[in-house]
C-alpha cells in the first residue's frame, strides 16, 4: 500500500500518518520529493482497510500495490487448482462440458436432454430449479421438486448435476443433492449467502456479476475460501455495458487475466452473455481458444416452448456438432475433450 | 407487445405465430407491410414473458410498448404515495432528512451523533449494523448488538431509525426494532430476499442496483409491493459507469424519471455515489433542486477513526449548514423542510 | 510516479530500472520491502509517459501520483477563472446563460428564438450551422448559410452568438464570426482539430466526450490551452452509460470535481444530456444548486416541427418560467442570474 | 417504423398523426387497442428521422424496425464482401494479417520488423505516422517523414502499409500512398473526416469507437459508403466499460453480429483492446475462432524502447509462434491462412 500525502504536509503530520500506518502492524518507508511525499506501507496490507487512510486530511490518496486476497492468489498458489465434481475434473487442461436445459420442466424433458448431451460429450448435466428473474410475475422455476427431477436425471445417465441455490434456506439440501451448487451473477455479493458456503465442501461455480471488477470477483471468491471451502470454479457470463443490442457483453479477456490473478479453474457461459442462440456457438469456440476451463450451455429439445429464456438455447443437435467442431480447437491450444 | 416477423414470412407461419399470442389470452392485430409483417398484441401483456415469441424462427424481434410493472406504476395510481415512517411522512412535498454514522461503533457514538443530526434538522437516523463489505476481512458490522444501540438512539432521541437487511434470517426481529428496513444495492436482485419482505409491512428503502436499469429497479419494487408490502421509498446512490475518479456516478435524471414512471417516493443518498466527503454537499443540493423526496447522508463525529467509509462522512457541524443551506433551494422547488 | 517491480526482482534488475528514471530527468527513491520493491520517482513526471516503464520485464505496474495536466491544473492556478466571451463574463460567479434551437434553419425562425430567450434573461445564442449527424441521410446543418443567420440574430439582439465547429476548414471563418466555439462531443479526442484552436483567441466550449474520463476531459483542454488558446469553457452533456431510458447519463458531480481539479469553468447541457424536454428543467435547477457556471439548453418556438432533436427542446414561456424560478436556487448558492 | 401513441388519443390526434407519417411518403396501419394505439408505418424508413415524430404531444414512444443503414446492410446484400487491399484479399475466407509496430520510429526499425512478420506470415504492415495521444506533450508521430519509412518499407518487402488518417488535410497524399487508410476509434464518429472518404476509392480500415453501439459503427461505415467508397474493413478495437485492470473490454461478440448485420469484413486489434502484451495472444486465438476475417496486431524488436504502446507489443518470435498456433485454430473454423 502507497498513501500520497498532500503537497506542502508539514513534518508533524507527516509522522502523524507515520504512527497511524505502524499502529496497523506495518512497516513505513517515507519518500519525500520537492512536491510531493509518499509513504510505502509494507507487510500483510490484505488485512488493512486503505480508506481509514483516506479520511486523514494530510492524505491525498491511497494505492492498493498488492491484490487484496490471498487464497484466491495466484501468487500464493502457483500451480492450476484442479477441482473434482463427483469424479469430473476441472481446471489443468480438464475441460468441464456442462450442458442442459434453461429450467427444469418436467422429468421427461430433463432425462432426454441429459441422454442428448451426454451422447454429444458433456460431463454435467445443468438446469434451474430456483430462477431469479427479473419480474415477480415470470415462471419461478420448480423448486425442490427440479431438484428431485435433476437427481433422477443424474441416476439415469450418471451425470454429476449442477443448479443455482438463491438462499441459505436451502443449503443443507443442496449440499445433500447437488453435485456442483452455482450461485448467480446477481447474488455475486449476496455475502451473507457467500458466508454460509464453508458449511459445504461441495464445489461452487461462482458466476460474475453483471457489474463486478476482476477484484471483487475475486474477493467474492475469497469470501467462500475463506468461510473454510477451497472448491471454487469461476464462470464468465458477461458484464453490463452500453450496448443493449446482445443481453450482456462476453468479456473473454477475463480468461488469460483471471488465469493470471488466480489458481482456480474459470468456465465460459455464452448462453447467457448474448441471450441469443447464434452467438453461442462461435463464442464457444472463442472461449476454448482463449484458454477457458470449460463451457456452460443452455440446450433444450423444444427451445420454442421453453418456459425461459429458449431465444439463448441451442438444439441438441446444434450442440453436437458444436462439440465436434471444438475438438480441433481444444487440440490447438492444448487441451483434451 | 409487438412482435416483428421476419421479411417475408408465410402466410401459414403468421398464423402459427397470430396463434400462440392467442394462446396466452392477448387479442391480436396484424399490419402487413411490404417488406415487414408487424403483429401488434393486445391485453394483459405485463403476465407474459416476451422471450417466448422471441425464440419463434419467423420472429425478428419483440418489442415491450407498456412497462411490465403495475404496483409501482403511476399511470395505475397518479397521485404521489406518502410513505410514514413511524410518525415521519415522505414524499407528496415531505422531505425524508436521514442522517447518521456509516457503521453503528458504540452507544456514545450513536447518541451523539443522533443527537447532533437532530438539532440540525434530521427526522430519521441511519447507521449500519449488518454491513455488506468487498473483503471477508473488513470489518464486518456490530450485528445485533449494533441493533441494541440503534435502538437506545431512537429512544434517547425519538428519531425512527433507518438500518440495513442482508438476510431473511433477521426479518423478525427488523420487523419488530426497525422503522424503515433498506435493502442494499447489491441486494437489489435478491429475489428471495424481496419476496419475503411481504411478512413485514414495516417501509422499505430500497436502493438501486449498482447496474440497474430504471425498469429493473421498479421490478424489484414490483416484488416487494406483490408480496404484500405496499410501502416501498426508492433511494438513487449512484451507478457503475466507466469513470473511477468517483466511487459511482450519481444518476440524478433518475428523480424525474422514478417521479413519471411512479408514485412512490425518491430519495438520494449522496455519500455512497461519489465516496467523498467533499461532493455530499453539492450533491445534495443537486438532488432537493432536482426534486427529491429527501436525502440519507452519513454523518460521522470523527471520521478519521470511523470503522468505515470515513471518507466520505461530513462532520456535524458540516451537516447542520448544509441543511441550512437547503432550505432556500427546498423552497424555491416548492418543498418544506 | 511510483514503479512497483515484481516479487523478488534482482538488485541488478533494481537499479536498470532506476538508470531508467533517472536518463528521463526524474529523481529516483526506491523502497523495499519483503515482497515488494516501489521506485518513488520525483520531478517533472507530467511530461514522461508512463508505458515507457510497464514494458519492462521487471515492472509490476506504474502508478500516476500527480496530473498529467498542468495549463488546465487548479493547484498552479487557484483563482477561478472567469472567461469573457465578446463582454459576457462566464465563471467566479458569473452564470453563462446560453439558449437556442438545436438547429438554425431560417432568419425568421432565429431572430424570434433569440428574442424571446433575451426577453427571459438568456445573455447568449446558440444555434448549430454545421450538424454532427449518426445517419448520412439525416439533416446536415445549413452550414455557412446558417452562420450568417446566426450573425444576423446577433446584429438584432447584441447577444453573443454559440456554434459548433467540426472540421479545421472553417476554422478562419468562426475565428472572424462566432463568440463562442464549441467543439462536439464527438470531436473531444479530435486532437487534430483541438491543436489547430491556438490558431484563435476566440473562446472554446469544450463539451466531455461521451465516454470521456474528467482526467480525458482536462487533457483536451489542455491540448487547446498548449496550443495558445487559454479560453476554455468545459460543457458536461453526460456520458454514455447501460441506461438506455435516457439518451446519457448527466453526471452532475462532475461539477464539483471540474472545480476541485481545474481553474476553468464548467457549464451543463441539460438537454443533449437527457433527450428529453421534460428532463431539462429538474437538471436545470440541480445543475446550478451544484455550482455549475451556467447552462446551454435548447429553446424552440416549434419543437413538433423542429429539423433536429425537437423532443429535447422547451418551449421559449417555459425556458422564461424556468430561469425565473432557478433565481431563487443560484442565490441559495452565491449566484446573481 | 412504429409510433406508439399515448393512452386515451382522440380520434383527431391519431389522425393528426398519420397525416403526419403519410406526408413523409410512408405508407399507414394503425391497431387500436383498448389501451394502446399503434401506427406501423410502412415503407423506406431509413431516410425518416425517429425524433421528428417523438416530439408530439400524442407521442408515447417510436420504435425502429428495421436498421437505418442500407449500403451495409447484409439483408441487401447477402454475400460476403471481399475487399482487395493492393492485392491482398480480406473477407469472405481471407484472412488479413497485419503486423507491425506501433509508432513509426526509424526506417531501420520498421524495415526490420517488416521483415520477420513477412516471414512469420503476415500480409499487411502497419505503423503510426500520425498518432492520436491523450496527453499534448506525449511524442506524436514522426508525419509525413513516418509515411516515407513505411513506403520504404513497402518497397523492401512487398507488404501492403496500413497507417492512420487524423486529418482531411492528408487525404490527398494517403490516397497516393497509402494501402489501407485506418480510421481510429477517436474519429469513428469525425462526420466530417468521413464524408471526404469518398473522395478515395483505397479500402478504409474503420475502428469501432470506444463507445460505439453497434449500430453507431454501421452508420459511420455508412457515412463512407454513402460518400462513394465502397471498401470498408471494419476492426473491433474494445469497448469503454467499468472494468479498468485492462485497457478496453474486447467486445468478441461483435464478430458473429457484425456478420449478421453487414457484408463487411471484420477484423480484430487485440493490442489496443487490452494494453498487454500477455493479452494479445489468447485474444487473437478467440478471434479467430469467433470468426474473423483478420487480425491487427503490434509488433516490436524492442518493446521496451518504444517510443508507444511497448507494453502491449508482441516481440517478432512471439508473434511467429502465435501464427503457427492459429494455423490449427483457422482450420477448425474453415479458414486457410
Amino acid at each position: 500500500m502507497i498513501i500520497v500525502l498532500k503537497p506542502r504536509t508539514s513534518d508533524e503530520n507527516v509522522k502523524r500518518v507515520e504512527n497511524m500506518v505502524r499502529a496497523k502492524g506495518l512497516e513505513v518507508h517515507t519518500v519525500k520529493g520537492e512536491d510531493l511525499t509518499i509513504i510505502g506501507c509494507i507487510g500483510d496490507t490484505v488485512r488493512v482497510d486503505p480508506k481509514l487512510f483516506e479520511v486523514d486530511s494530510s492524505v491525498e490518496k491511497v494505492m492498493h500495490v498488492q491484490e487484496p486476497y490471498k487464497l484466491v492468489n495466484r501468487a500464493f498458489h502457483p500451480d492450476d487448482t484442479i477441482v473434482d465434481v463427483s469424479g469430473v475434473k476441472v481446471g489443468g487442461g480438464h475441460l468441464a462440458l456442462i450442458a442442459g436445459p434453461c429450467s427444469v420442466e418436467s422429468e421427461e424433458q430433463v432425462i432426454e436432454i441429459a441422454k442428448a448431451v451426454k451422447a454429444s460429450g458433456a460431463n454435467m448435466l445443468r438446469g434451474g430449479a430456483f430462477k431469479p428473474r427479473t419480474s415477480p410475475y415470470s415462471f419461478q422455476g420448480l423448486g425442490l421438486e427440479g431438484l428431485e427431477i435433476l437427481c433422477a436425471a443424474r441416476e439415469e445417465t450418471g451425470l454429476p448435476i449442477v443448479t443455482e441455490l438463491m438462499s441459505p434456506e436451502y443449503l443443507e439440501i443442496f449440499d445433500e443433492k447437488v453435485d456442483l451448487i452455482q450461485i448467480g451473477a446477481r447474488n455475486m455479493q449476496n455475502y451473507d449467502l457467500l458466508k454460509q458456503l464453508g458449511q459445504t465442501k461441495r464445489p461452487i461455480l461462482l458466476k460474475r456479476g453483471l457489474n463486478a471488477t476482476y477484484e471483487e470477483w475475486m474477493m467474492s471468491a475469497e469470501y467462500i475460501m475463506a468461510s473454510g471451502n477451497p472448491n471454487v470454479i469461476l464462470c464468465e457470463r458477461g458484464i453490463r455495458t452500453f450496448e443493449t443490442y446482445t443481453r450482456n457483453t462476453l468479456d473473454l479477456q477475463s480468461i488469460p487475466v483471471v488465469r493470471k490473478l488466480s489458481h482456480l479453474p474459470v468456465v465460459v457461459d455464452p448462453s447467457h452473455a448474448g441471450g441469443k442462440w447464434w452467438l453461442v456457438d462461435p463464442m464457444a469456440k472463442a472461449s476454448i481458444a482463449a484458454g477457458a476451463d470449460g463451457l456452460i450451455i443452455e440446450v433444450h429439445n423444444s427451445p420454442e416452448t421453453a418456459l425461459c429464456d429458449g431465444a439463448q438455447s441451442l438444439k441438441p443437435e446444434k450442440y453436437d456438432t458444436l462439440l465436434k467442431e471444438i475438438t480441433g480447437i481444444a487440440k490447438a491450444v492444448g487441451k483434451e475433450m
